[in-house]
């Protein structure tokens, strides 16, 4: 079996990166400046790894998260200082994903000591600045090395794109596109929704203060992105729930939420049956323009109140919900679900779903699509489980290949390559159990980690 | 591991098959015709496979699948290019059971090849119909051949069960017997539900529109299907919910729901604790005439709503539930669950409730026990997990051996023979961790291959 | 991977067992008086032989267990013959982890013939009778045999802990401490409440009709449970629930339940509010005292109404319910989660909350840890599902070995062993797949088996 793995693995090592869905800054690429530090670059900014040194004691503070007001203590920031206290507690990390993606980066990107450890602090410290220096470690250049074919960043209707339009007029030719992510203007109760309406209308000229103004803004905002190469949409909301509410209902519905809104008083079912609505919506625009539509629910977000006071979001505390989708997804699923030209790609916190309900949803509605094991789950151990879970009744059609959905730049392709190990893994168990011919799991390997995130991602 | 795997696997291989629980049409074994095409024979009646073309764009018409109402496109109904278009899309079940199951009919039943391919779709077409013609692959021929001991298939109250007449009058040896599904008029939001309770009453003389006449008529009924062989009941409802009300309560309850099904408007609270009562009833009523009772709980059916509105149910858009049993099923299990004569067989499409809620159920009660894998858990990897998160509490023997529950005859001996390997395999594990000793093992897989249906089911 | 997992468990197999939580009687080492016989210590006080039994036909009474009221049939409590009955029945065992440890307990500690069966079932009777009858297998020479530092048993603050002060005072240098259990003071729907506050004002001298008072007896209770060696408080609710109320609210809460307990009648929602408070007020405390919190939810007591009546509780029929944490904890640990220096251990019998809720919870909250797989789930499958589903969010660190749980003594270092074994072959994966180095596979072995256990509970 694992002479089959590796022969399959071995198939698709080196094939280019597709990365449809991520939080990489696009600011990186357009100004194509040196990365700072090693720990403003690896460190700080990953809530994988600040969220696990936190729940071992120590203080966001001590790892160099600036507070929302108030000074930091300006010793702790210290990058050297605090790269040694990773260090310190490297051990935190065995057994998880976030170790396997750092030793891969220390090693093969950076080529010096892994793992980490108390005593090569300074000395990987040194080799990482060192690196960073060099134009070969700046973003463009490990885009290339790193051998990714399109980057997909993901941005608010609000944003300009400017650094997605500097990146196609410098010449380069890596292709970085946005994805259009509307929730801080389709959650009534996101912060600065009003305002957020507002700056809406004014980019694109629109009165937002109507429904017909606010979907006609949304359709302009989605036209843009797309030129900008964007071809799918995402949407982070608590739960799956859709709806589909007449024109009246909804015109009716928006004029509360936005009036709530204007008053600071988001109502809670209102909010949610309009957060559900705008799923259907934004379904409906994608028929006609052709973006992917992704789902990504079922999390708390800012479990912990006094942290998300002190820190606001991001910091390692949300949490996944248990989350239903039979019921929740119907309501859209009963409108577009059998349109063969819409993609709706679904994911899930709640792996209990994977057999009960995604699969078996996948497995019937032609627009329908699973996408990969999410956050907490793109560990072997969690990768593993959504191919053992979901194929049996999806197959591997109703799947799209892998997503990185990463800020941490660096760690993509041991992401990447994560995946296509455990997909290797999991198709040699086929072959050796003669439930599948050599040849046709070379094809399913190159399918999933190549052709199919393409093709469902339009790229 | 695998050479003991090996030694269990083949010192069961060859036990007949007991096939308690199914969906095949008894009229095949009562006429012993022989079967019409492929097409019409392994492709369109069989919703994993059209479930799974349509999820990838195909239409049903396509399929061969014909609408309630509208003639259906003569071109598409041809068997020659259904079976082309399928063969083009073979690769889609790479990984799924319906593929395990199709090689082994192509090549142990119809000698053909396998996989099926564009390349070989014409020859394995000749090739089927060739051998649908002869004596050998008529129905009988094949049960024998199969090595079926005995076949149960599924039928209402309403049913005059007549094919089993024949069957038994014919001189045939074959033990094909029927099992009791009155789902048709114990659900009050059953199409025709107040017309079939008429009818029940012309079937059995009793005044159905009277509480005690209604349960009277089910006593005759499961007598006479007793008769014909039966030795369970069937209920396929969409919670596990019971209920264990009053004679006086009961009485009232179905004066309700019958008056409000001649109304046309089942109440939905009404109808669900009418359900639930039903299964205390029949509970009651096994009892006294010993039929095994089967709880088949937790689907949402006939999810896409235009799609059964065109092809009404049965077209692969039962989406499986999140299924509570511990709440659910407490007023039955605490009027019977402690009687040892009775036998409450229950199963589940949520695999989250296979270690929290049903093996300790079973693992309790003495009434109680677990149905096999069900449905879209069938598979390799779901009938490993089921043994996976019951044994340790229920243990072997509060389950029940496999089902196949299908109406596709020509895999159930592929569907039985996963099963054993998968059952082996698991006993495999326990010998080579030392956890059990062979002969124990020995004794465990047969007794899950053969023993424990018989038993269980009182065949 | 099998020789890594031989030589890490090789690193290990001799440390000495911690068992911070377990339901040990501490009688037996405050006496130091022989075991009676193999029946009564062995088989009936094991609720996990007796419900498997009962599950398949045997009665409790058959089985030894006593009735509440009406005088049990002499003939079936001869030993003897329940323990040929139960010779009989061992094949019912097969696969679970009861057989695991009693074949360890018949081999290892009574060296003789293990599986048991009907052949045997004299011999075996006899040996274990004799062994009994020896000082070598006194409950203190076994504890030392066993090579147990410390064992914690389960006291209600109403015990007045006098066989833990015999054994103190004993000069015998066992570890034997409580842990502090005040469920039936607690839980306003526990038989005997009012009566248990009443009592619990006697032994403390505080009024425990007021709620100030009420809780400055638990103060006073856990100081002398602390003083008795307890390191630790234990919670068993049907729920995760807690609450933050202010102190006028709970006082008033108080006010209510208390009343309704006098008068025989706990509202339910009152109930539960209550306890959830309790769970706040009971961290509360421990910030103060530094005794360790653990919360064991997700049961449903008594499940058979019939049996519950005739036997009373812990007769096998207590069953998981599915489990919420995320919001059900979020009071609590939005008052104290942040605390370092508090430390919450969280038990589930909902695997599926493994990898969605406790995990990242506890990947988050520097209070939170993660209690092993309990219960239903200390098989060797379910501590290998625990370890696959919380090491890639929460790591090994915020886990904190092993518990046995168990009133078995005699099963104590065979769970252990499990245990000990599962975590090797778990580690050993990661060493195979490059995932960890087996130096630090050692480590982690070590810190598992004997190091955690020991941080977490602060023994």
């Amino acid at each position: 079996m694992r002479a089959v793995a590796r022969r399959l693995y071995n198939s698709i090592r080196a094939l280019p990166i597709i990365s449809p869905h991520g939080h990489t800054d696009p600011r990186w690429f357009a100004h194509n400046a040196p990365f700072s530090d090693p720990v403003s670059l690896l460190l700080t900014p990953d809530h994988y790894i600040t969220r696990m040194l936190y729940s071992q004691g120590l203080s966001l503070e001590e790892l160099g998260v600036v507070p929302l007001t108030g000074a930091a203590s300006g010793a702790a920031l210290d990058p050297r200082t605090l790269w040694r206290k990773f260090a310190a507690h490297y051990h935190l990390f065995r057994g998880t994903p976030t170790r396997l993606w750092l030793d891969w980066v220390l090693s093969a990107v950076f080529e010096t000591e892994a793992p980490l450890s108390a005593a090569n602090a300074d000395r990987t410290y040194d080799r990482i600045a060192e690196h960073l220096a060099r134009d070969a470690f700046r973003p463009r250049a490990l885009f290339e090395r790193f051998g990714i074919e399109v980057l997909a960043t993901t941005e608010s209707p609000l944003d300009d794109l400017a650094h997605h339009a500097a990146i196609r007029s410098s010449g380069w030719q890596g292709r970085i596109i946005s994805a259009y992510r509307p929730d801080p203007v389709v959650d009534p109760q996101a912060p600065g929704f009003a305002a957020g309406l507002a700056r809406l209308g004014e980019l694109t000229g629109e009165d937002t203060s109507s429904w017909r103004g606010y979907l006609a803004a949304h359709r302009q905002r989605r036209a843009f992105f797309k030129q900008m190469g964007a071809t799918s949409t995402d949407h982070g909301h608590a739960t799956a729930n859709t709806a589909d509410l007449s024109e009246r209902e909804a015109e009716s519905l928006f004029g509360r939420v936005l009036g709530a809104a204007r008053n600071g008083a988001a109502e809670s079912a209102d909010a949610e049956l309009f957060r559900a609505q705008m799923l259907t919506e934004m379904a409906r625009m994608s028929l006609d323009d052709g973006l992917v539509l992704q789902i990504h629910p079922g999390c708390w977000r800012n479990h912990n109140a006094s942290l998300y006071e002190r820190f606001g979001p991001n910091v390692g505390a949300d949490i996944p919900l248990r989350t239903d989708y039979v019921g929740a997804l119907r309501p859209l699923l009963n409108r577009f679900g059998n349109e063969r030209s819409l993609t709706l790609i679904v994911f899930t916190l709640d792996e209990s779903t994977y057999s009960r309900e995604l699969a078996p949803l996948a497995g019937h509605y032609p627009a329908l699509k699973l996408g990969p094991a999410w956050w907490f789950h793109d560990s072997p151990e969690g990768l593993m489980r959504f191919r053992e879970q979901t194929t049996e009744t999806a197959g591997f059609y109703n799947t799209v290949g892998f997503n990185d959905d990463t800020r941490a730049f660096f760690s993509i392709p041991a992401r990447h390559d994560v995946a296509r190990r455990i997909d290797c893994a999991f198709l040699a168990r086929l072959v050796a159990e003669h439930r599948l011919p050599e040849d046709e799991a070379v094809e399913v390997a190159r399918d999933l980690a190549y052709n199919l995130p393409k093709q469902a991602y339009k790229l």
